[in-house]
């Protein structure tokens, strides 16, 4: 089976936002063994939208279109698909109520009822109506007359990820017979180029499973996939592969599992050896934070942190000394150092982590250039300082300190626990 | 001038990532007055590339292509875009060095050079070379024979970006006539049926300007374009447009400028008014303070921050009473209240900014669903508690308060200074 992928909307095509949408369902039909040769984006444009729908319609069994369902004016990717697939449009009673009803949950709510809503209770005949609890405009299947069908699902990704989940995959299942069984292997600490070396002699010879690495900010994953006829045959193709990797990489592979992120495995990490950790963060101003609170649960094994930005608070709230940040500056190993043990000190926590750099664009010196960034982590007593020099703009530096925080921690966990 | 994207990448085919170039270039493009009408994305597959590039080069001007520069077996773009234009290759000395200097300068770098890197270099004939200084792969423009060009770019966004400033712009600049001028009236604290509905009789009349309404979270960015000849017959066409729309939506309007984001109006505010501020931040869990930090220069108003995340940090650092814990919850008014004027006491900012809510998926209770967030701010003695039922999963909970925190402790600095 396959799919195409088609995006509506001025503002993906202008860029004024950013497709995610496109990744999170082509992942999702990976997972489902569904094939994926073209993904395209056209604007709230009905002459181009029609001709693309049709194209698609004649060359994939399903046509999957996000976005253009809305209330505003240029939200035409409804009609335009019944046109397509010649369908008449009538009012569902029950997208109607749930309209009615969502608005009266919103409390003091940022939207009131305008007029303009209800066109998004309108859908073409014959469709399958997927219904939308988290905003207002509903889903829907409407068949094709050559046997395609075309799915429309809501922009909003709040939206779209609980419909797909669902109302879609269910609807998948039962279309579709072939199985994909895939791992993540998820490698830290090393460069996209340093990982494919390392594995050149897996790669050149996969057939099934087929190995797929790549590269985000601080982490390579490498993909199995193996295509069965069943999960176990699947697993069975893909384990062993898994099993290679992990031995070739040892503690960088922090997970192998696709949706356990970084944070989360530092988290899970934390709760098997029951530490508790906090953090102390100049650069990376509560980012690091931020993302490892972002893991449910997180409260069990952190409790506070600091954002000490100004030498002032270093001082106050960790007990850095004037001498350090006099002699060494806030940007080194030295005050690092005395960060992740300060922090140790004011909040008992076992695991301490902290960053001090040089975000940029301005602030170096001749011996200290923007994206210099100390990370200090403190476990248990033993404490390691790492300098990095990273490249890009000030978020890159910042973001790209976050993961190098956690990879440092959790390699110095593994080193005193595992 | 038309232009298409192609973006090369199973990576993004397969939904490994999200395509963030897309949104990049194209926004780019239209500052630039060149249509975008079709955007593709395709896996490193070089049959399907190759039919892609020619029946691009084939219906648009400048076919503008990223991804598939890199080191690894499977980055195929420029010999594919090479055998499309018909042009051998050869090796670039500039870039061979840079290769080389780039490795040196690494430090303890997480790259070795490994043997795959050195295919880099290598590019066609008669293409028009993009240095690097961010990364290892040049980009480059490759003239088709019917007059097309194909442009290369890399795919880590930390590079493309400084290559697209310092080398496209100049080189597109010299091939187009037209003048796009816009800009973008950005607004807080309503949502985009509201926006619309409030302007509906602009948007019906527009021609020369155009509104193009759209919504991010806990945002809506009204874009205003117009076509002219030079710059200044632009500007008098979008200002009076500017100036209604400021007029109409008062202090929710943020900022007039394109580039400028939400934090960065934040931060322009406070240097304006000469005020510092701080950061406690429970459910937001260092998010805040991270977003706000991102904007450079904020140190001169940003010292310190909390992030207190358990109820004893809260009495710890803000004095938050045991009794107001107790007998309301952390997730209260009257916490963010403590909270928000514990702060003050704490660091004597002039502005304090607090969060305190329930970011889910667990934790609800009958009175208190996951998506309850209390913000408080305490602008000069004055305390702004509000209370806001976010939906969506944790993430999107969290990240709509940021966004909230930052537009409430806005709107009360307005209503006290302005």
């Amino acid at each position: 089976m396959t799919a195409e992928l088609i995006s509506v909307g001025t503002e993906i095509l202008m860029g004024n936002i950013v497709n995610t949408n496109a990744a999170y369902i082509a992942e999702q039909l990976v997972r489902l063994g569904i094939s994926v040769y073209h993904q395209e984006t056209v604007g709230d444009n009905p002459e181009r939208l029609y001709e693309t729908l049709e194209c698609a319609t004649n060359r994939a069994d399903l046509v999957i279109v996000t976005g253009g369902l809305g209330p505003t004016q240029d939200d035409l990717t409804k009609e335009t698909a019944a046109k397509v697939c010649g369908k008449g449009m009538h009012e569902d009673a029950k997208a109607k109520q749930m309209l009615i009803d969502y608005f009266d949950q919103l409390g003091r709510g940022w939207e009131t009822i305008t007029d303009n809503n209800w066109k998004q209770v309108i859908v073409p005949d014959d469709s399958t109506v997927f219904y939308n609890y988290n905003g207002t405009a509903p889903g829907m299947v409407i068949p094709a007359e050559n046997g395609s069908k075309i799915i429309l699902l809501p922009g909003p990704p709040g939206e779209l990820v609980p419909m797909w989940e669902t109302s879609v995959v269910p609807y998948l299942s039962n279309l579709n017979n072939k199985v994909f069984y895939s791992k993540t292997v998820k490698i830290d600490s090393m460069g996209e180029s340093g990982v494919e070396t390392a594995i050149l002699d897996l790669i050149e010879t996969q057939t099934n499973p087929t190995i797929a690495p790549y590269a985000k900010p601080g982490e390579v994953h490498l993909r199995v996939i193996a295509q069965a006829d069943t999960f176990a045959e699947g697993e069975a193709l893909v384990m062993p592969v898994v099993e290679e990797l992990k031995r070739r990489f040892g503690n960088c592979v922090f997970t192998t599992e696709e949706e356990v992120t970084m944070e989360e495995a530092f988290v899970d990490l934390l709760h098997k050896y029951r530490l508790t950790f906090s953090t102390a963060e100049s650069c990376t101003g509560g980012l690091l934070a931020g993302r490892l609170i972002n893991v449910a649960g997180v409260s069990d094994c952190y409790n506070e942190g600091f954002i000490t930005y100004a030498n002032e608070a270093k001082m106050k709230y960790l007990g850095v000394s004037a001498e350090t940040l006099e002699e060494h500056g806030a940007v080194s190993a030295e005050c690092a150092k005395e960060m992740a043990e300060g922090l140790i000190n004011a909040t008992g926590a076992d695991v301490a982590i902290v960053t001090a750099g040089l975000a940029g664009p301005g602030g170096g010196t001749a011996t200290k250039k923007p994206g210099l960034v100390f990370i200090g982590c403190c476990v248990k007593g033993h404490t390691t300082v790492m300098r990095y020099q990273l490249t890009g703009n000030r978020e890159k530096v910042r973001n790209g300190a976050v993961v190098r925080a956690i990879a440092q921690t959790r390699h110095c966990i593994l080193e005193q626990f595992a």
